[in-house]
């Protein structure tokens, strides 16, 4: 069969088994995340067999170190993934809820229903993880998925889509419910961007790159996710203890994610006191430092930090740090480079805390905490399909509920418009 | 200056308001409506000048009859837009407003608020009291607007824009936010459709061609309004009489709107008794009645409805009708050619009344009444932008709180990530 064919074939057995997916209740959701996670723990060895061969594969590819271990799957890893699928079926169901009803003058009653955006793709890189969260989640709020991971975990995936989706339709799921494009090839891609007939929405996780050709080709609506270039700004007012452990965290705790602080912007009253110290600290885990010319003029060794810098999600032990004489000036370079993604003010002061939260434009905006947060764990959101650094629909980590529309439901008793 | 600066140029200043308008408060924004209004009837002789000359452009280029009784502006149409801004200067100010704010285990605070999207692309035609409501309706919730009416009506926009924009400008909004594109050319429309550092979404409103050519060439996020091939269907249960008012409304009250029922579904345990009053019923009303085989086996004279009519928004005085054998017949035919807009059924049957709301998948599901009631005011939501056909965002009609998005606000004291 024809790729183009193939696929449209899977999205529309997506598209047939999401309309009964819609209408089954929480029990069989729940039942069905738990068999999942099961099978997952009992057809480890499968996944760790098909995953072996992908690392080989990568291995002869010479994929990087960094890269080989984002794909490597353990039988712990695995039974991670089978615990947060049993999370996931702890959550409450979103489905179903009538978020308000109002009777109108003519007696009409008009409600609002939350229901199942229907069939969401994923685009993913490397994790093999994503596979199994990701299809958790999008069961979860009734929705069905069609799935397109790496070509690097292509073998992990499709052991792994076995077993769940196996799991799922004998715990009474729709067939068909979950999808993966098993074509490595590129035009696979391309197809899943003209399938508005099928997918109601296109969800891509990965790198800048990954998420840009989606968003420039894609037809179906498309939520945008996760590129990350933060900001935390040390006011003239901070604790500088605070400070210092909120930067440190912010930088080092863990660098490849899109809530990693890039830039670090010190207002000039506390540059002498504050750089010194943090520099020293940054450089013994490791972290470049790459600092404007004020910082240069404070910390001599300093590397000069370039305008391409100060827009760079360096996703790695980079920092690049610049000298404000102002909350404004802050908030102009903010304005300027940030991805909107998430950023931070360490502040004592009121007004300037309250003033940045209003001003800066991003999906999280905090005062006197490490940017890090910005998940739908630590939210209390449960586990997240994503962080959406765009405005519509869903802004910051999506979970269940973001997975969801609304339609409005009318009780009439033989109304007519006037 | 090139046409593609321009719009730049444009979009650009319209960007730069935005981010000033977000922080207004609401007494200036309502004010600023109030002085558009007054402005509006003030310089109501400018505006019919402006009308008359496309008036004229129309006639001499054969502009169908209501073609140009859409664009004509009476020195009433002119006050009834100004009453429609002083109407949404009335609405509660949606900007601002802590949606929800919890305290997690860390004692983080973390809430979501309520902001302006940003700058919203309005791609419109014809009828140029959209100029207005538009306008007002995003100003209200704190974001600016570039719009792109037809080029029938650019010289009634240009007027129209000229003495809103100048009123708002005078009571304090920022200068630049209401930007009217000038170009009639094509191409303004293209450049639009790659404005995404400008532009937080682009709404389309007007026929099914241009919201298509939208949807599938714009890399900026659109929200998709307004196509609507709505169905009624007529349970073996109905009350016929009901049925009868309801039929006849939503056909024939108003027939060039979205909202308007364009196939009916008839039981075939009522169509004997239903069918000939009721065909006699809309062609004394001028309509235009097909039908499908056991239709004119009941009323021969019926026109043969072909699969093309079942897949057709008239937006005229025609109505397709088909006999179904169930409400399950009902809901395949529904779930095939609806344009998921709004949909209804006529029963008496509780159980077949809320098995037909929780299968049918579109944004405005009724039971006993007409489906010409999805519209913003008549929902209760004060005026409206458009009516979102897609499930991402919005669905349905569209008011003030639909053209906002949230942002996360954090309050710590020192909080890191372990």
């Amino acid at each position: 069969m024809e790729l183009k064919e193939k696929i449209i074939k899977q999205a529309s057995e997506a598209k047939g088994a999401s309309k009964k997916l819609a209408h089954l209740g929480s029990e069989v959701k729940n039942q069905a995340l738990l068999a999942m996670a099961d099978a997952l723990e009992e057809r480890v060895e499968e996944i760790l067999q098909a995953n072996e061969q992908d690392m080989e594969y990568g291995r002869e590819n010479g994929l990087s170190e960094s890269l080989l271990d984002r794909l490597l799957l353990t039988e712990a890893r695995v039974s991670k993934m089978a615990q947060g699928l049993r999370e996931v079926a702890q959550f409450s169901d979103p489905i179903g809820e009538v978020l308000e009803m109002k009777k109108r003058p003519n007696g009409l009653k008009i409600g609002k229903v939350q229901v199942p955006l229907g069939v969401i793709g994923i685009i993913y890189e490397a994790r093999p993880n994503v596979t199994v969260d990701a299809a958790g989640l999008c069961l979860k709020a009734g929705n069905t998925v069609v799935l397109r991971g790496s070509s690097s975990a292509i073998n992990s995936n499709k052991a792994i889509v076995n077993v769940i989706s196996r799991a799922a339709y004998d715990a009474g799921l729709p067939e068909g419910s979950i999808q993966l494009l098993e074509s490595t090839e590129r035009k696979a891609v391309q197809v899943m961007f003209e399938l508005n007939d099928y997918l109601d929405v296109l969800i891509p996780r990965g790198g800048a790159g990954l998420i840009q050709a989606v968003v420039n080709n894609s037809t179906v609506p498309v939520i945008e996710t996760g590129v990350g270039n933060c900001h935390t700004f040390i006011d003239s007012q901070a604790d500088l203890d605070k400070a210092e452990q909120i930067v440190i965290n912010a930088k080092t705790q863990r660098t490849g994610v899109c809530n990693a602080m890039e830039t670090l912007l010190v207002h000039e009253d506390v540059a002498e006191e504050f750089l010194p110290a943090i520099i020293e600290e940054l450089r013994e885990r490791d972290t470049l430092v790459k600092g404007d010319k004020k910082v240069r003029e404070i910390v001599s060794d300093v590397k000069e930090a370039t305008t391409e810098d100060w827009a760079t999600e360096f996703l790695d032990y980079i920092l690049a740090i610049k000298i404000v004489s102002s909350l404004d000036q802050a908030l102009e370079h903010i304005d300027e480079y940030s991805t909107s993604h998430s950023e931070a003010i360490v502040t004592e002061n009121y007004t300037k805390a309250h003033k940045f939260l209003d001003l800066v434009d991003s999906a999280a905006v905090y005062v006197n905490a490490s940017t890090r947060f910005t998940d739908g764990g630590q939210f209390g959101l449960g586990a997240e399909i994503g962080i959406s650094t765009q405005k519509l629909h869903a802004r910051g980590p999506m979970g269940v509920n973001q997975l969801t529309t609304t339609k409005f439901i009318i009780f009439g008793d033989g109304q007519i418009r006037q």
